[in-house]
């Protein structure tokens, strides 16, 4: 009996045909394992008709085995197998992580991946930029990220892994390298944060002789250049919101625009209630969806409530809406029959919508109303009805604030970081009200989540020094910056894409180690090496170091 | 009277005149220091024809400023000066970077790197190569170079930085992506070697199903693709021999091709004096530079002195030739007048040459001459004397020893690194006589450098057990390269280009340091910001060490 092998390289598959006389193929065949190393010599056959298969790239072929060799033995019973993706668990895939990167799936995220990389640069340097390798063994940065620290042959002295390269890239355009770009590795040690990894991949872009439309113009004809064919087209231009607008419609800075619906203000209405008003920071806010997507189950009515309690400053109201009328009703005892009928107008209400309305401290009602409408849309999509639009939904979020309080420590930190240039119309309540003042930052969401981030930056040395005073950091550590910015710097700003992130999203995949050839473990360790490991006496000698605490066994 | 200035940016100088009757702008520029950032709107003019500068690129015109502004003043009295190029000290070049940058053969070598890497990306993305990005957190490696140690949140356990994805591009290869490439950061704690840099880059590349001749061949082709075209032109092909020929000839596996003089072997003549012999490993050889390059003053004959002494087994003569019978009759109480005269004969001696004779251990034979072959070129080139061709001198150096013996302990190790496979034809002596195994692997040479290196892998897991246990390296630390050459995996083999090193050499800078944009400086600090420094309580305890030493003031 013939007998067919299909044989798979990267590029495709091939199927060949071992003659029935040929017994002593036959036989290698009959043990050989699957994922074996085969090297066939043979005669390309057009297949009988009935068997051509026209999906297949080489399916009116077939090749008739003359000779064949096992070039590398696979084991048997293999921990999974290749054709069956998904099903194995992802602690045996990042295990087998050689095994898993045979899936077509995963052939094509990485194939891809370097494609787009690739287009990227060329339009980069098609625009006169200059690829600059900076270090990643520097100084720790003041404030921002937990940064991995390397100890040094100098005893007590120590390197850290770079967040990023804001500080060389800045550091070039003080040195006339006026456009600069760098696919940079950077590094955080954010624990076992879900979807983050200790080492990231960004496309770091800073120029000089710029201003925020310089900049957003350059990343969207970028984006637009690189973005793989085979996928879902791009717009021209990126939809654009500032920072107050993305809060108050969507409560949270980068908003999932999928989603049509967006929250709604009616601190008006409801604060005709006296009663309700509490503090100065009293808002009311309100999200409501229509008929057709209105499910208020118990499920969603418990997840809900257990979000709501993270923001004790903030009323809850969740109703499905059987009739305005009944609506009105029911609610009055807490709103007062006058501002229940009100908010029914002024709401455009409808019979059998589903309403989420929350009213107290305006930071938190609007916080719990981001995270309900994002909750409210998971469900739904997980119940089977689609809610969210299709495609990639590019959003530029601008004017961000310059400063904002910490949460842990209740002092003025930077929100992006203190290289970033205030707006100049704002510079006047730097001392007097810096949280008023509007920073020339801006943010790239795509599909609800932020892909790039970046500002103008401060170019006056002085204005350098005041922020740093208003942050109450330590000039001393960034004598170097202050020193670039007196040497004759021009005026510059730049942007960082999140590679891994925009790939996830660009090839839609579960996780974003579906788009990292070696990602780390949720546990920040590296599966296949299980790395960290303990290292020798020698190494803590070197090094002038001592672990305090042993390993765990 | 008219005021003329000279407007910089990164692409070149245009001349600014400013009229006699603009007084308020000539007021402006008295007092604006050097290197400040001008804004200039004015009027192109020819120059009048005598002072056109045909020499610049904006020679025939110049700008009539109509308004002027101060965009970001310079502050006076900088460290160096723009104009002279290498008069600054480098450590205040370091330190000042930013402004060292802006010097036009910095800004030449940085421009150039990059175009020289995007070229090279494009030769192996056209020729189905894929970008993939590795790690570089990772776990130590046993043996090889030192690996800066990165301390994790789990108690104990740290990461190494990689000296290089050599594990991991073999990995890809068990993953189908057969063909991979990576211009990747790698690390290497070597203390305070001049000219090496703790981190650094390298073009590495891996494919499946080649052999030696596929690797040679498409670096060959890649570098002739790439090699910028207003620099010095490439050959097609480059030189090859093998590591004894190398070792023989040149006394070292880095040749310097430049350079026409080689070491001779003059056993057979030399040991017919039976005196002078000395083990088994007896062994004289010689070199020899005629009339035009003879110059053998004290200086040089107390420098190779001193060179000597560093090879106590090795005896050396070095003779200023004045005529061949004095010479003979000189040098006969040690030879014996008959082997001095056949050494005449057979190394052609002629009038006024200079002659380097060394017997004794082999090893230390070539080693020595091989050393005196270069301080000798270099003492004559310091004198003006030009003994080197000129250009880019290319060689390939192949049938590397699979083993060596460490100097360290005097046991077995890897030449290369325990991944690297044994020539098919000496298996036999792996294990009777392991040191006579010729490796599959290679190294590019540039100009008495080495650039680049590789080998052939080992795909049998079995093969690879043998030389693990050859080794004495505790295979568990390695379990997932077994693992994966155990899964089916293709015979493969790849390469890595020094980059920072081959640039230097292209672009002919003085040191590595000019060809990178940030470098740490020659005790591996960071000369901008002062790295590495202390770090805080917190990330101690965050990281389970203490320092056992406190670093010095």
């Amino acid at each position: 009996m013939n007998r067919f092998v299909v044989l798979r390289d990267s590029y495709g598959e091939t199927q060949m045909l071992v003659g029935d006389k040929d017994i002593e193929t036959q036989n290698v065949l009959a043990k050989v394992p699957y994922e074996s190393i085969l090297e066939v010599k043979g005669t390309v056959l057009a297949r009988p008709k009935d068997m051509v298969n026209k999906k297949q790239a080489t399916g009116e072929i077939e090749v008739l085995v003359d000779k064949l060799k096992v070039v590398n033995e696979s084991k048997d019973n293999l921990p999974f197998n290749i054709r069956e993706f998904q099903k194995a668990k992802e602690p045996l895939r990042m295990q087998y992580r050689y095994l898993d990167l045979r899936f077509p799936q995963m052939q094509h995220n990485l194939r891809t991946r370097s494609k787009f990389l690739m287009k990227m640069r060329e339009f980069l340097v098609n625009n006169h930029f200059v690829d600059v390798e900076t270090p990643t063994l520097f100084k720790a940065t003041p404030g921002g990220a937990q940064e991995f620290v390397v100890p040094s042959r100098h005893p007590g002295l120590f390197f850290s892994l770079v967040q990023s390269p804001q500080q060389f890239k800045q550091m070039l355009m003080g040195g006339a390298l006026d456009r600069y770009f760098q696919i940079a590795r950077c590094y955080r040690d954010e624990g076992s944060r879900p979807d983050r990894q200790p080492e990231f991949t960004q496309l770091d872009i800073e120029l000089s002789f710029t201003d925020v439309e310089g900049v957003l113009k350059l990343v969207e004809e970028m984006l637009g250049f690189a973005w793989p064919d085979h996928l879902a087209t791009i717009p021209m231009k990126f939809d654009r919101m500032t920072y107050d607008y993305a809060m108050e419609n969507y409560g949270n800075d980068h908003p999932d625009t999928r989603l049509g619906f967006r929250i709604k203000n009616c601190t008006n209405v409801i604060s005709s209630n006296k009663k309700l008003v509490t503090g100065d920071k009293f808002a009311a806010h309100y999200i409501m969806f229509p008929k057709e997507y209105a499910n208020l189950s118990k499920q969603i009515k418990e997840t809900v409530t257990s979000l709501s309690k993270n923001y004790p400053k903030a009323k809850l109201v969740q109703s499905k809406v059987a009739s305005t009328k009944e609506w009105t009703n029911k609610i009055s005892k807490l709103l007062t029959h006058q501002v229940a009928a009100e908010f029914v107008i002024e709401s455009k209400m409808q019979d059998e919508s589903v309403l989420f309305l929350a009213y107290g401290d305006k930071k938190e009602v609007l916080a719990l109303l981001g995270k309900i409408r994002l909750e409210y849309a998971n469900f739904l999509e997980n119940l089977g009805i689609s809610i969210r639009q299709k495609g990639m939904h590019f959003t530029w979020i601008t004017d961000f604030p310059l400063f904002e309080i910490s949460e842990e420590t209740g002092t003025l930190q930077s929100a992006h970081h203190p290289f970033s240039a205030p707006n100049p119309e704002d510079i006047q309540w730097l001392k007097s009200d810096p949280l008023k003042v509007r920073a020339l930052a801006y943010d790239l969401v795509l599909n609800g989540n932020e892909i790039a981030g970046g500002s103008i930056r401060i170019h006056d040395p002085s204005l350098q020094r005041t922020i740093l005073d208003i942050l109450q950091i330590d000039g001393s550590t960034l004598e170097h910056m202050l020193e670039m910015l007196s040497c004759g710097c021009p005026p510059h700003g730049g942007v960082a894409l999140g590679l891994d992130r925009l790939l996830s999203i660009m090839l839609n995949t579960v996780s974003i180690r579906d788009v990292i050839a070696f990602p780390k473990n949720f546990e920040g360790r590296d599966p296949l090496s299980g790395a960290p490991s303990p290292i020798s006496e020698k190494d803590m000698k070197l090094y002038h170091i001592r672990s305090t605490d042993k390993a765990k066994k």
